[in-house]
């Protein structure tokens, strides 16, 4: 026990300082590396296989729904991202510049994508004639650089790597419809698999993304009381199509714009991740993205016998969870702490006594509890823990979100209640700017979004008292 | 047939214009398509849907021999990339650079990478200390920039897309296995998958990886006789290790340096795939990497129960081949050529009279052969034609290699071999650097490589006549 206490104080308490507890669990779980490169991180293998198992849900899902995956260039000419006024006039500070080229200096600068709606406008102009060429449904995989002054792993960082959807339609309501789409898709993929429950709504005037008609957003809150947008979908309307041309001819004959949405979601979602479930000890994995799922730790290994059975179980476990194994010459101790820091759901103990019992030990990283199993219902007794286990997940999450989220009627009692229980304030809001901007000014929190669900939760708005239109959800935010 | 005859003219035949019959495939097949960023493309979603399942087989095949995907920071501070002196040099004139950063100029310029042996070193020497930390074997799926003058797609362009492999060994021989093993692998991913037969080999002194002890590659033919570079695996040795000082400490408690492999495989292969098997007609795509396999054309479709038949038929097969179906409404014609210039596999035909009949017509794209199939054989011949086309492709692709590859022991029958019959020349060579820029000089063909398999064509040297070391490859090369 000694040994393993040691090892949980070499990370930071949550409640002590929750900022230096993540920075401890991304480096300790093997996540990450910091890089001789600025605000640039080293994706470590464990952190890696996280985002595979991501991208194949993703991935799948975004197919199901009939789009297909291109790669468009990594650069693009200055005066292609100046095309469409807003968006240039958002993203303009925060991007890298390329300026040379192979020992010459380039005649137009180059800019490194921070994302790519310039180049899919450029592409769908060259493709896109008539209403026969329509809907066009594309999405990649890529990674994207802004140059963000504070950097932390996965949560802001100089490059990232994300997918982004870019579609073009006939009609206006037909984008209304992808946009809602994906959101849903990306709903699915939040609560379904990273048991990461979510506030789906829409963004104000002042939060949406730069060039876009409106932009819907998931908000999830951290266990520190935090939120976190964790995926976003933006109906462009017609903006860019006018902006760089994109026309067909409709059934009549004649000229139309296209209607444009975008959609995407990044490495910050594993910052979620290790947000919304981790603990003391360190990650806490739910089942369905968890790279492994079960490991088996055998006990006194050294006996005769133990590794054999243990590797027995391996195979034998193989077509209900992914398992793994960890027969190095390291104490049971060690591997016990070192798997709690990974979030791996179950831990498998066998030793000799087991053995002759014919049982073995089954511990929850989620709860801690353990379990004697007998050997001829460990198949069964696996596969209903690793539900349970997501379920719990999930479950426990969402409570959260509920303990840490307030009614504010007031702007005093906005501040008083996100003193006392940091997290979401919902609250009524009357659709100006300058009460947001306010509400920012005094308590830092911004409006996460207007949720599709509605509430009247008072009629005036909160900051100027006149009559609210809204109910937002209001929140500090990563 | 006079609608058909104009779609193949649109493009241009092989045989009188190899290069602009290549361009004009990877457009009308709908590969890619150019952007306006100078050589850099935009792989569509087809070219990409090959992309990734060449990722698929690849990277399973990664996975099984033990390495782990990781994810490595786009930029390289310049100070980084000069630490390996043979390394800076070889890449030096063809990176980009990025000078500004969020409208600040950068104290230090970042280039873009152009491979990333730096970044694993500089990581490696953070996370190896002890001989329990080796042997480490990494991948990544990346995107790279090389500047280059003049760019083809999928061959030569600004930035590609690849997969490299890092890995750091306790001894040479451990490396010097590694080595071997990856190009292994992509003689499985060529031969077995792509139907492309490859010369394996070792590079000159001359030809070798930048920093490199020596590179291994696999060399394929294309149809016009020119030689691809299909992938490269170099053992490092420890000129990287000492320059980046990545040591662990031996089981005597002795500090050693690592021995370093890396090697790559890119977008380029799907230019390989396109000019070993394509022909006038278009795309010829191996079955086991075609996204869609067979694809039912429906004849006389207006009529009564053929659709509905054509879909029973996607049903049936769907466990035996990635079927599509064109239910559109354009002629049967067109679309005939349509997927031949796609290259797919096989294509179905079926009206009511083979609908009375109880059969369809199945056409292999690779020879033109039509056959009737009765319904209750469709699963079986199917299966047993992929099977075949597969097979088929590899044969001819070998004999089209074997029929491209001569013996010259003068320069001058050289100089005519390569003249008569463009393909490789098997000649024999004294080792001297002198005698291999020769050869360029004057044919403009380069060593491909010292094949594994040696044969003694001749016993001097084809250039000097000195006593010869080796049998080389030679050709032009892409």
């Amino acid at each position: 026990m000694g040994k393993q206490k040691k090892f949980v104080e070499e990370i930071t308490a949550m409640e002590d300082n929750f900022a230096q507890w993540y920075t401890d669990v991304v480096k300790k779980a093997d996540l990450v590396d910091y890089s001789s490169v600025r605000g640039s991180m080293i994706i470590r293998p464990y952190g890696y296989a996280l985002w595979e198992n991501i991208q194949k849900v993703l991935d799948g899902k975004i197919k199901e729904t009939g789009h297909e995956n291109v790669y468009m260039p990594l650069f693009i000419p200055e005066s292609l991202l100046q095309k469409e006024k807003d968006h240039i006039e958002g993203f303009a500070p925060e991007v890298a510049l390329v300026t040379h080229g192979g020992s010459e200096e380039l005649h137009e600068r180059l800019v490194v994508r921070p994302t790519s709606e310039v180049l899919f406008c450029d592409h769908y102009a060259n493709i896109i004639h008539s209403y026969r060429d329509l809907p066009k449904l594309y999405n990649q995989w890529a990674n994207v650089v802004r140059w963000e002054k504070t950097t932390r792993p996965f949560l802001r960082t100089l490059e990232f790597l994300w997918q982004e959807g870019h579609t073009a339609h006939a009609t206006d309501e037909e984008a209304a419809e992808e946009v809602i789409k994906m959101l849903g898709v990306y709903t699915e993929l939040c609560e379904n698999y990273l048991a990461i429950p979510v506030i789906r709504g829409q963004k104000t005037e002042k939060e949406k993304f730069a060039g876009a008609k409106y932009t819907y957003t998931i908000e999830s809150l951290m266990h520190d009381g935090k939120a976190l947008q964790s995926g976003t979908s933006h109906h462009l309307g017609t903006g860019f199509a006018e902006s760089f041309g994109i026309q067909y001819t409709d059934q009549n004959g004649d000229l139309q714009f296209v209607h444009q949405t975008s959609w995407g979601l990044t490495t910050r979602i594993i910052g979620a991740l290790i947000m919304v479930h981790g603990d003391n000890r360190g990650l806490v994995l739910p089942p369905k993205i968890a790279p492994t799922q079960l490991m088996i730790v055998p006990i006194a290994q050294h006996k005769e016998g133990v590794l054999d059975f243990a590797y027995g179980l391996k195979e034998k476990l193989k077509n209900v969870a992914r398992v793994g194994i960890d027969a190095s010459d390291k104490t049971p101790g060690w591997k016990f702490n070192e798997y709690e820091m990974k979030g791996i759901p179950i831990r498998l103990e066998v030793g000799p006594k087991d053995i002759e019992n014919g049982q073995v030990v089954l511990v929850r990283r989620d709860t801690g509890e353990k379990s004697f199993v007998p050997m001829n219902q460990l198949e069964t007794v696996v596969t209903e823990l690793l539900d349970d286990i997501q379920r719990n997940l999930f479950t426990k999450a969402k409570q959260h979100r509920e303990d840490k989220t307030s009614i504010a009627t007031s702007l005093d009692e906005f501040k008083a209640k996100l003193e006392e229980n940091p997290g979401f304030i919902k609250a009524m809001w009357c659709g100006k700017q300058a009460c947001e901007e306010k509400i920012k000014e005094e308590t830092s929190a911004t409006s996460r979004c207007i949720p599709f669900e509605q509430e009247q939760v008072h009629d005036n708005c909160v900051v100027c008292g006149d009559k609210a239109e809204h109910m937002v959800y209001w929140a500090k935010a990563y």
